[in-house]
């Protein structure tokens, strides 16, 4: 335990790297929802390997079925399951890591956890691949709240050394957000995305790996939705976005950057806009005391460079207990964070469809 | 819902900044271990308001009371539920903030979450007066848990544009880490500290605040503990810390400095010491896909300025529905940081003892 | 664990029989409820020890104070805490059960269970003193659930081995229901009541007990309530009232009876009711696949005999490992049945509270 | 909310009884756990349907796949999910129902608590087909748990008004209980099952049903498993036991008979054997205060006829509004009892393991 999340809708996640099929079970969906499938395959193909020149070699379609909790092209409102296949599986090149781990990998760590028998085989259950069922979660989940008047858009901060253009926090462009859900690299100045796009090649070429920010905005969300204490939305949401490989970092509105400030300057002023409350800044991320306070929820997420690397590395050959250097063949990931993006869009969809149900009952509606 | 938190062992806080009293319901506490309840007094007493120059005027003496779960100077292992008296309470200078509510503090959102019935003085159950509970349950745990090999030391790594001095994260020095738990401003460099100090005065004298960076470790951890996906010490901790108000960030080991890096640079090369697999730099904070490996466990939080400063500021009216200035009078908290130092030390604690509890039993011990 | 119980409306016991305080906590109360604190104390009153002569000898006022999450006379929606206190308490008589365990008693399994480190005083955290909080909470969600047109009532519909009347389980009377809950000593008919008693008071003056049934109804419920498999009222229901102790079994609508029918005798036909469906018996007691069907929810709970007698029992000397033969001196209750019904109907006012919050959200208003 | 189940373990059942497959996740398993997949197979084929003259005429032959948690033989300890096939459907034949509700299932409740969204077509998710997976997920944890020394056999105690003989409680016979679990209708008496199955038979004949009884026996179990209160072994069993459909009572040891009792009666003397604490009687079931006591665990299981049957019945078109006749055509089951039976172990090996790895840790051992 756990691979399960959430208080009043709960998704499961099975599955792993090379297994037959992973796959999501989502306990407490809305009945009656109408799910666009395409819609839905077209959001798990944003994360899908093998796509686009910085990503990984592994090709997968993830098309997807639907066995359970739907009916009549509808949610039903019991358990929805979906799976989907593992297809471009080439295990073989996985065997060595259980024995000489890769660095900052989980190779070591599930080894010792489950005493040796988890599946290692391309990272078994820790590998990024389990983000698609966590995708495809989210996907319903984001159809879902767009009813309710709830988006949710992300893009790439921040690729190694390079970053995107500042945005307004309290007041960015919905079109500008909505136009980002549509690119394939998605950040608002397309000659930043260009650098950082040559960032990720540099690496590549060197055999080498590059981090990077996520910053996400959640639009059109009630005031007062959230719990106090452990249950406030950045608990909720933190707990899930730190379920996505290579995430070490999550920080809401102005994050870190409020710890140099004084109170006067990071303080939301409140103001009126056509006599609703409003706040004139908004570094707070849209939450006070856990609550959203109608202002945009502002996420960003710090994903590290792949470990997974060309360059060798010293590693420890555990079972033989002597030192020795690891060098992994084949072409790997240089850069996770574009993958990990629509993750951070499914979990944000996750956790106010979570919020939603809680404060409006089953129907998710106010 | 949700004061609770833990999936082993389960606390509960409740309470009200100026209620009669507050509490916390520790559920799942190993029997048979002896709780020294003068060392759980002086934990307390470095949360409680008053006691420096760089606190808030409010003085609390944190005495507790042991009303179940504690027989013959021993837990049980039934609920162990504790609590603390409110004494030094003026509410009447609250009371306004219903109408024109504190930027960015939770006055708005929990008048609008409870529809009005919350308890307002204070900050009521936001306030950060709850953290006391936290450290008493924390303190707790890290009595049990230091005699599992384990403890847990935090420093103030930043206060407003001042850093302490960078520590190793894989060798950081015992016992300096342990002297940093002695100290009242718990710093490496004390001319830092002192500097630090000076910016906490500095703000106070001008009617303002500043925020911070807390920097904890987690020393004597064996591998293997977490589990995946959302059941990772990253979602744990995380979820748990965000329940300590004034909490916009949370990272682990070298957080959104890794971002900007390549992988080679920041991969943690395994190595052995003495016969065990260690890391020769511990970028990851001691943690890979969730679960640790050994290293020290380590973790930042960023604090904001506290949002109550003596400068006026703007806010709405929401009862009139027009904007106006708000001032608040009497001596305010100008850094919050210092008193959230020990709740980050009491959250590790839980977050460490319920693990223990579930992976070895209801003893915690191996 | 687990002292908690709820899905949505989460509750929280702690306390000891003979430790200074026992009490409750209730995280998820609608907020901005009004609370009669003479109905809840007066709702206690038929729990509490030694006001009848059927009853044990301890005296306990059972008079609470609510220490959170009540505000100017209402809820505040943030987890409200009540607390209870410990007055007659004779201590010296219990430590002998550590040692020469009482049967059918928690003295053997709380030991082992706890290593030794349990408080044996009045049967410590299993003692039935921990319905008084359950009643506690009960009362009050009952008072929440009476303003959605809810109410529970409970009668004693067998003691030893005399029965109550039948009642029609489909249509009872609502104005009997009520006047059951302003009985002393809650039957139908009162000759069998006084039957019931005489019962009672034969056991007590041969130093011994009886047990009996609880038979509780839930009227003026909406049809959907409740969830599929694990998450039906059935469920529900049962993992809360088997924490009432002495409870050996939880039965709905006809119960064990239904065993022997065909389903022609059995099934309970549906009809129209001045346009609304209902059925014409009610062997299911309101429930099917889980869920409310609008007809009355009807609860059989199985009480048995006080475990602690005056007669010489057989034990086993744990310490000494020899059998022994215990005799328990002192007036004890001789049946428990009369102060568990009020637990009973506590846990059903709660179970339904919780459901109400899940389907409707935050207010639990439909 | 909720199909999920389990505090330690954590099982998650998904699946609607015509759609296209079926499942089960288990969260928590201990790793390194061989299974034989063929026991397994074996154990899901005492519940299939279409085995016997008593039993449904759908033919499933209920073959499974594994699709994680499963390498190389053994559990790997994350989430494992296992998938059956619906193959025998024939759905025309259940599109009345939504319509016209048979009595006393869940065709009404459904339809209002998901709105009218639900698959109706063969009781959807509310069908008793709902068990397979319930029974997969239980015959690995019986596995698991044989190795640890703990073994469940249930019995059809009753059918209809037909009983087995009595079974002294307290020290059943281990041979004769094993043997249960190998017969096709499992009684201790043979002749006696020979009445049930006539009794089965004349209800079948005559387009009608019988309910029964099930009593199951968990041998093996250690002293000191299960928590107070809420914790107890009877609030877990009782949570996943009323998951079966057509369960409306469940009971431990000697039940509802003990409420005609006296103490002295009832109790269950102490005694040692060989050393060891026991009891003379097993009235309790092995279970005091919700923990074992070292005595067989004994629970009772009351199960309704089956409420679809062959004679006409009255119900009431909901979509018309008004009242109607239903007649059911095509062969059903006319007695639940037998496959309900393999259910009933399954969750009972459920609720042991679950309490075993919360009591030992993540193996599961002591």
């Amino acid at each position: 335990m756990v691979s399960s999340w959430g208080q009043h809708l709960r998704i499961t996640i099975f599955g792993e790297s090379h297994g037959p099929q992973i796959g999501v079970v989502l306990d407490g969906l809305p009945p009656g929802e109408e799910l666009d499938l395409e819609s839905i395959q077209a959001f798990l193909r944003r994360r899908a390997p093998g796509r686009t020149p910085w990503s990984t070699a592994r090709r997968e379609e993830d098309s997807f079925s639907i066995v359970s909790g739907f009916y009549q092209g509808c949610t039903t409102g019991t358990p929805l399951c979906a799976l989907l296949a593992n297809k471009d599986v080439r295990s073989e090149s996985y065997t060595q890591f259980q024995q000489l781990p890769r660095p900052s990998h989980a190779d070591y760590t599930g080894w010792i956890r489950y005493a040796g028998a988890n599946d290692p085989r391309g990272g078994g259950h820790f590998s990024g691949r389990l983000t698609a069922p966590l995708c495809l979660a989210g996907a319903i989940a984001l159809q879902i709240l767009s009813r309710r008047g709830v988006t949710v858009a992300a893009r790439l901060a921040q690729i190694g050394p390079v970053q995107d253009v500042p945005l307004d926090l309290a007041r960015p462009d919905p079109p500008l957000l909505h136009a980002l859900t549509k690119k394939d690299f998605p950040v608002v100045d397309d000659t930043k995305g260009r650098e950082m796009q040559a960032a990720i090649e540099a690496a590549r070429a060197g055999g080498d790996s590059v981090g990077g920010v996520i910053q996400a905005f959640v639009l059109g969300l009630p005031p007062g939705l959230g719990d106090p204490i452990f249950g406030g939305v950045e608990s909720r949401a933190a707990s899930l976005l730190y379920g996505i490989p290579a995430v070490k970092g999550v920080s809401f509105g102005a994050g870190f950057q409020v710890c140099a400030r004084r109170g006067s300057e990071n303080n939301d002023a409140f103001c009126l806009e056509e006599g609703r409350v409003r706040t004139r800044t908004n570094n707070d991320g849209g939450l006070n005391g856990g609550i959203t306070n109608g202002m945009p929820v502002v996420v960003n997420v710090a994903v590290k460079p792949t470990p997974s690397i060309g360059l060798p590395q010293q590693s420890v050959d555990v079972q033989a207990g002597r030192e020795d250097t690891l060098s992994i063949t084949g072409r790997h990931d240089p850069c996770l964070v574009p993958r990990a993006l629509p993750a951070v869009e499914a979990a944000l969809g996750l956790v106010f469809l979570d919020l939603f149900v809680g404060a409006y009952g089953v129907t998710g509606r106010p």
